[in-house]
This record gives C-alpha cells, sequence and structure tokens, in this order.
C-alpha cells in the first residue's frame, strides 16, 4: 500500500499493518493491490491502449516480485470510458493478455464497469518462491542496494507533460522488471522494495520500517532520487552476503548500483516533492 | 464478474470461464471484485461516507456469501476525491471498519489514491464454507426460489433520482445479506447467485449456466424482475430438499419465496433494460 499526502492518513486509520511491505503475506501467498488511474496515472495520449494495460499488470507485478514471489492469479475492476469501440477493447484486452503470458499469470474475475474514464484496478496473488523480501530487515553495516538504471521515468514523464514523445522503450511506457536477478538473489538479501514513488521515498520507508539509519556511500542527484515509477528493485544485503549477489548480477546481465550501507542513527529523510501530474 | 452491454464484448475477450459465478474459485478459496464507484453506482449526496463504504464492502460480501463462503481478507483500491477533510476520510475509514467488524474479515492491503472522484474497488478472498455454489448446477424440475424480498431498492433508485429521500433503512443504502440461512441451507441447493443485477438478470444467467430452461410458476411484475442491487440470493433446489429448506427459511426468519422451476426447453430471457443511471 502506498502512502501518498493525505492518503496516509485514511490508511493510519487502519491497523497499521497496511503500512507495510509491497504485498499482504497470506500464508505462502503474497497479495498485492494497485490502481492504474488515467489522468492520475497516465493520460490517454501518452499510451496506447496496449501499452496501459500491459503497464498497469506490470506494476503490480513489480510488487510480487519485490516479494520473492511469482504471480499466480489475478482480479482485474476496470472502468471503462462509454465512447469506447470495440477495436478498442479489443486492443486494451490485447494488453492483458500479453501480460498473461509475460508473466505467467492469469486473470480469474473481476468486474467490468462503464465510466467516465479509463481507470484499472488490479490485485494479484502470487506465490513465495522463498523467503519473503520485506522492507524491515536492513540489518547495521548492511550494503543497500538497487538494480539497473534508475531517473528516466522522470525524464520520460517530463517530456510527456511537455507535450514531446517518447521513446516505445522507455521504462515509462514499459518498465524492466528484474525477476531472473531477484528469484535468484532473493535469498541473500535481508530486506528489498520495488521502486515505485522514487528511490529517496523508499529509501525512507527502507530506514523507517527496519528501523535504522542509512549512510549514502555514493551520491545521487535529484533526477535519480526523485524519480518515480522506475520498478527497479532496492535491497540490503549483508557484507558477507555481498559477493554472491555481485556474481548473481553478472550472471544475469543486472546492473548492481551499491549506493549505501545501513548505520546505527537518525532515519533517511525523503526530500523529493510528491510524484504527481 | 458482471457483464453489462459492451462490457460482455471485453469480458468475451479472455477465457470464456470469466463469465461463470459470483467469484473465482482457487482450491478451497472464493476471490470476488466489484466496482463502487460514483456516479456509476453511486451519487454523493445520497449516501453518506460512512454508508458508502460499508456498501462497498457489501456488495463483495454477497458474493461471497452467494458461493457459500465466509470473507477472510480483502484488497482495499481507493480514489479519493482531492478535496477530502481529514473528518471526510475519517467517516470514510469508519465504514470499512465497521464492515470489517460485521462481516468478521481484515482490509490486509490495497492502494489510495487522489482522485476527481470517490472510486472504490474492492476484491475479496472468503473461504469456503461447504461445496461451492455455482450458476451451472440447476437441473430438470428442481424448484428456483429467492430469499428475502426483492423490488425495493429500484424503487429506492428512483425516488433519489427524482431528488427525494429515502429510508436510511432502505436496502439501498444497506443490503440485506441472508448470511444465516445461506450457511445453514448451501449444501442443499442445486445452484446458487446472488441478485444484484436484478432477478430476471439473475434467472437468465442460471438458465443459460445451467443449460436449461426456466417454467415462472409464480408471476412477478417488472419492478420485482427488474430490480438490481437487491442482494438476496436466487438459488435451486432439487425437489427432494424442498421441504428442510423451507424449514431452514422459518428457523432463521428468511422468507422464502418459490418462483419458478427448471425445465427442458429454451432459455430464459431477461426483457429488462440495464439497471443503470
Amino acid at each position: 500500500m502506498k502512502y501518498l499526502n493525505k492518503e496516509s492518513f485514511f490508511i493510519s486509520q487502519f491497523d497499521s499493518k497496511l503500512i507495510g511491505d509491497d504485498g499482504a503475506i497470506i500464508n505462502h501467498e503474497i497479495i498485492v493491490g494497485d490502481a492504474f488511474f488515467e489522468n492520475v496515472h497516465f493520460k490517454r495520449n501518452w499510451l496506447s491502449l496496449n501499452e496501459i494495460a500491459y503497464k498497469s499488470v506490470a506494476v503490480n507485478i513489480s510488487d510480487i516480485y519485490a516479494m520473492n514471489a511469482m504471480p499466480k492469479f489475478a482480479i482485474l475492476i476496470i472502468a471503462i470510458p462509454k465512447d469506447f469501440s470495440k477495436e478498442n477493447l479489443i486492443e486494451l484486452a490485447s494488453g492483458f493478455k500479453q501480460a498473461e503470458k509475460d508473466f505467467k499469470f492469469e486473470i480469474i474475475g473481476g468486474d467490468t464497469i462503464a465510466n467516465n474514464k479509463l481507470d484499472i484496478s488490479l490485485t494479484v496473488i502470487g506465490k513465495l518462491i522463498g523467503k519473503p523480501l520485506k522492507r524491515n530487515g536492513l540489518k547495521n553495516k548492511d550494503f543497500i542496494a538497487y538494480t539497473g538504471i534508475v531517473g528516466n521515468s522522470a525524464r520520460d514523464l517530463d517530456r510527456l507533460l511537455k507535450g514531446w514523445h517518447i521513446s516505445k522503450k522507455s521504462i515509462f511506457v514499459k518498465p524492466k522488471l528484474q525477476f531472473k536477478f531477484i528469484k535468484r538473489s532473493a535469498n541473500l538479501f535481508s530486506a528489498g522494495l520495488d521502486i515505485s514513488d522514487g528511490l529517496c521515498s523508499e529509501l525512507s520507508h527502507l530506514s523507517k520500517m527496519s528501523k535504522i539509519g542509512i549512510n549514502i556511500l555514493k551520491k545521487f542527484n535529484r533526477k535519480i532520487g526523485c524519480s518515480g515509477e522506475e520498478y527497479q528493485l532496492l535491497f540490503g544485503i549483508n557484507p558477507r552476503n555481498l559477493k554472491e549477489v555481485l556474481a548473481i548480477g553478472r550472471a544475469t546481465g543486472t546492473k548492481i548500483n551499491i549506493i549505501g550501507r545501513a548505520i546505527r542513527g537518525s532515519r533517511f529523510k525523503n526530500k523529493c516533492k510528491p510524484n504527481h501530474f
């Protein structure tokens, strides 16, 4: 569950365990739910209907992977604009069907309604592969690292907001999830979460939930720290596992960026502005 | 999954098993998902925020009960208008918390976003109590019956649309779910589903899914047949179980209306207009 500004107050009304990991853990299942709403997460002229459907799934699968799980089933609640044509519906459905194939899960139910805009709510049920990756496991002296390249999503969002075009290969269009790397290395991590609200935001969650400070070893700029919707993995590693994790990174062709280390001290503070348009 | 007009075309793009029961069955779990969107399912001046939250849960729990299951967990994806005050959020949360208590389940995660209107998407995971109640089990000569009183929801919706007030006790405000009766009698039913789109609409689903005709024994008018959001249970009973089911009805104070009987022949046709404002 995300906690953005005023929404955190609503969530705070419930049992505090809601404000926790990327997904809820029930027995050996991981359950995640994310909204992907028009004019909140995307504008209709930014992405094709196929891309919108696909991305709405990918942002949920990212949470599943980040918990060290594999997706199995999904419930799709979708509000569709009244003026959509049959061709629109076919294109929209094709994005979901491609995602089902790529991520190896099945949409098993849900609800379809007519609405004034395209609003997708997806709940995904996954199965744990090994131990669940949580946000509260970071220990003193653990290294902190993230996968891949971070920073391009905000850049491309900025371009879209200026009315420019972006590449179809942009991770803003199609997030690059790191399943191979996570699957092989998650049991070596002390903590993990996906970078959905931005690197600095996730570092603050990690620090708060693990009740430990973070010493930044490698400075990064605001463009990297404040870029949301990156969907790379942020994780903690006990120093004795570092060599093995780096080897898995090399073996899977995954860039590993070591950026910090856990230290006793005050919590990491996120100074980015909220990521909304 | 509901199938209203054009939305049925979208759903038809997926595996046909989506167009089935009130919920999906995975092992001994039932999973249901329903949207409860502003200006689609309700207008903000019709219900208090507490009532909106509560009803968004009740319509899902109705599906869980109608499958012969008990709710356990829920994922709440909620889009909240930007201008909501802290008091609004407290009232909204209180409706969910009351529902958690009344229906004995727990909201374990989800997503909260800022939006232009109040749109609730809830996915509920339940546990089967006995055999699942499905739509395809109606057999030749089975009696067809529904619980309680049907027809008042459309009447009250009509009043609201005219700008009139309705009673806080209206089932349009707070659906009356028949858990006690269903729990004790579901194993005696051949089929079952909740009346969410209207009695005639559900009769047509039952007839289609069970591949059997329906002979109406007791005529009912359009006000009863076409009233959606009733959330009473429509079910089939083998004649040898009828006496026992009627006895459970009396014991639990549940009105049982026997309205028809399954016969070999053409499918029951729903002639109501879609239930939307």
